[in-house]
């Protein structure tokens, strides 16, 4: 599909609005997600001032060498690689993607104490501290958000936070961690384990460290985020029974085939009689499932909940531009209520052409099904008689919307009852 | 899985916070939806208290029959008939569950009008009026809600409109309508139309009037109120081509089938390159796909972006729980701020017995891998013996973690190299 964007927005381009608030971010990391931050920033300036009313300037960049080279240029005087200097910048906004414990402990306090909004990706930080920083905020009116430091772009901390406490959640489960699910899905295609693990570096899924990736600590981090959430558990404190990938994953892999299942890395937390109950295993899932058919580096959650049903949710679990999109969906929470969306001119064309799936019924027809098609231009790519049900069926080339519905209408004057179906395999891009 | 909800609150309930705000509230409409909403705030009562800071309180309530017996009783003096009485109450917020464009739209104008919070499960009404009631909002300081309108409880507009604005969505993509995705599982599965419409009915997924399902009005509705949050398109005016299933459903799964395919109404808005193309029609889709494996009344959204990959969003479409949990989450958003979570102090204890595939290597194991299993107190019920790799399987029944880390720990002094997997087959409760 080709990106549109330009197109749907110039109608509105020409009319500029109001002067737009200007927020005031500083950065610590300028990393594979900082980066792609900055360049999210930039490429989406002006619809954010318009949709918005808000511009976002960065004020400080907190890097270990400033002297590095960076993908997306910026100011050199916006960076520093001293943490006080970095904290004395003049912000609305700190945002922090340099993950560990500290320097981004230290940054988080600093700024919520001060009354800022501060958004953070840094899973541990937050799995260890979520509460301290919580009250930190809530003494000072700041903000805390960590939209990016679960599920990467998939919105599954707001949806707990904003949408689902109240529906009775009893249960989340889920593939938290793509560097696992990478080598998992790679291992049931019948690569060795240290393939798929630089297969998974290779792509950038997997650090060059990848051990709180494969022992499931990472995925432990986002479970205790997720019962934080859900359940009020401190999640510092509760035990997580945690298994990962560590020994033997190829054989993790050739159990589960044994048995016709398919293994996933599950991260839970369930509210059971006794309490919570929390744990990171392989766990062998039938094929069919959700979970198995989480493929390569993406994510899934499912919420079972009480007065809602079961919910799921996936998407690109890490990754620059999607982590970048929750960072900037938190930050864009500077704006309290969100605007309704505005009515934007649009031209409505279709120009796409589809394959579709023509069938008649063929007792007394007197016309022939595929010289009609292709007198209307669309070419029959393959035809079945279903001489028991009376029933001729045609699956076509792509051609045109407008075709087929000539087609369509040629059949109604004959009476021959068509169905017409669109035909396509799956994705977006598939027609 | 037993509901643990009780247990989970108990030290919170110990210990009473400040007095909750009262947010009085007035209801239109008292049927499956409106009773369930009656049902949930009554249910939630304390725990939105102790959450949110808030207790809802219903002032109003407007029916057609203030006589009829209903599921969840209230104070007779609630209930109303007179449209002009119940917009006279004072309330802060406006839940409307009438569907219909009148006399919802009057109601929804008067609300607005007078700064209240309009929240709506009308998707017929906000597709129509949707930027003519944004604009009253705006004008007058109210609040148009509307995340019950579209996929019951799956929280896809608050995704929309809070998560995704930035993310450069492309397209959306989606199973919307509960009724027809039921008769078309059911086709599959050898049913006949007028059995599954019977079937759909009788579960309380297709109301007595099922046309605006059948024909893919409702689908309509739906997209267009998407394509207006993601594009700005002004939902009352572009064209949607819509197909229902009014026609030959049989023939529609038939059709699928014949071609290796599962037929579904899949409802869609796309930005290409002439604009937005919206389509609501039964598309043959391949089976193995999150659409053919959406069955029965869910639903399910497929969001393309430009940073974000696709998104994926399941859940419980319609019926009176999941429709009130999602009129629940916009009622809470007087809160503007959500609160951290609360630390709530909880118990962790694990009753749960799961089933577990152990394996070893079987070369030179000089131990029984059943004796020792049955030793710890655990049944094995499938051994696989794979000589060739030198691994030797056990399937177990059910028993608590405990056991089987026993059981490990044996294997690992025995240098067995002891693999253990949990094995389930999909669901929470399968285990």
């Amino acid at each position: 599909m080709t990106i549109a964007v330009h197109t749907l927005e110039t109608a509105a381009e020409a009319a500029p609005g109001p002067e737009p608030r200007v927020i005031r971010v500083a950065l610590a990391g300028f990393g594979t997600v900082g980066g792609a931050l900055v360049g999210l920033l930039r490429d989406r300036e002006d619809a954010i001032a318009r949709t918005h009313g808000i511009r976002f300037e960065l004020v400080s960049i907190l890097v270990r060498d400033p002297e590095r080279s960076r993908p997306y240029p910026v100011p050199g005087d916006l960076l520093t690689s001293d943490v006080e200097a970095f904290l004395a910048a003049d912000a609305h906004a700190i945002v922090e993607v340099l993950g560990g414990l500290e320097p981004a402990g230290r940054i988080a306090i600093a700024a919520l104490g001060r009354g800022r909004t501060f958004v953070t990706a840094n899973k541990a930080l937050i799995a260890k501290h979520g509460p301290e920083l919580a009250a930190a905020a809530s003494g000072h009116g700041g903000r805390l958000l960590y939209e990016a430091a679960v599920a990467g772009g998939v919105p599954i901390i707001r949806a707990l936070r904003d949408a689902l406490p109240e529906t009775g959640v009893q249960g989340i489960r889920g593939i938290l961690n793509g560097t696992t699910n990478y080598i998992l899905t790679r291992l049931s295609d019948g690569a060795t384990f240290d393939q798929a693990l630089a297969e998974a570096r290779k792509e950038g899924y997997a650090e060059s460290d990848s051990s709180r990736d494969l022992d499931g600590r990472d995925t432990e981090d986002k479970i205790r985020i997720l019962a934080w959430l859900a359940f009020g558990a401190d999640p510092g404190v509760f035990r997580v029974h945690r298994r990962g990938l560590t020994r033997h994953a190829d054989r993790i892999a050739a159990d589960a085939d044994a048995f016709g299942g398919v293994a996933r890395l599950v991260g839970e937390c369930l509210a059971l009689d006794g309490g919570l109950v929390a744990a990171v295993e392989p766990v062998i899932v039938s094929p069919g499932s959700s979970l198995a058919r989480t493929l390569g580096a993406d994510n899934f959650i499912e919420v079972e909940t009480t007065y809602n049903g079961t919910l799921g949710f996936s998407g690109p679990g890490a990754g620059g531009g999607p982590t970048a999109s929750a960072i900037l969906s938190d930050l864009i929470r500077h704006v309290p209520h969100p605007p309704a969306p505005e009515n934007t001119p649009m031209a409505v064309a279709d120009g796409r052409e589809l394959a579709w799936v023509v069938s008649i019924r063929s007792a007394g027809a007197v016309v022939s099904l595929r010289d009609l098609l292709m007198a209307e231009g669309v070419d029959p790519v393959l035809e079945m008689d279903d001489g028991c049900a009376g029933i001729l069926r045609v699956r076509t080339a792509p051609c045109h919307r407008s075709r087929i519905k000539a087609v369509e209408r040629a059949l109604e004057g004959a009476s021959l009852e068509p169905v017409v179906t669109r035909f396509e395999s799956g994705g977006f891009s598939s027609a």
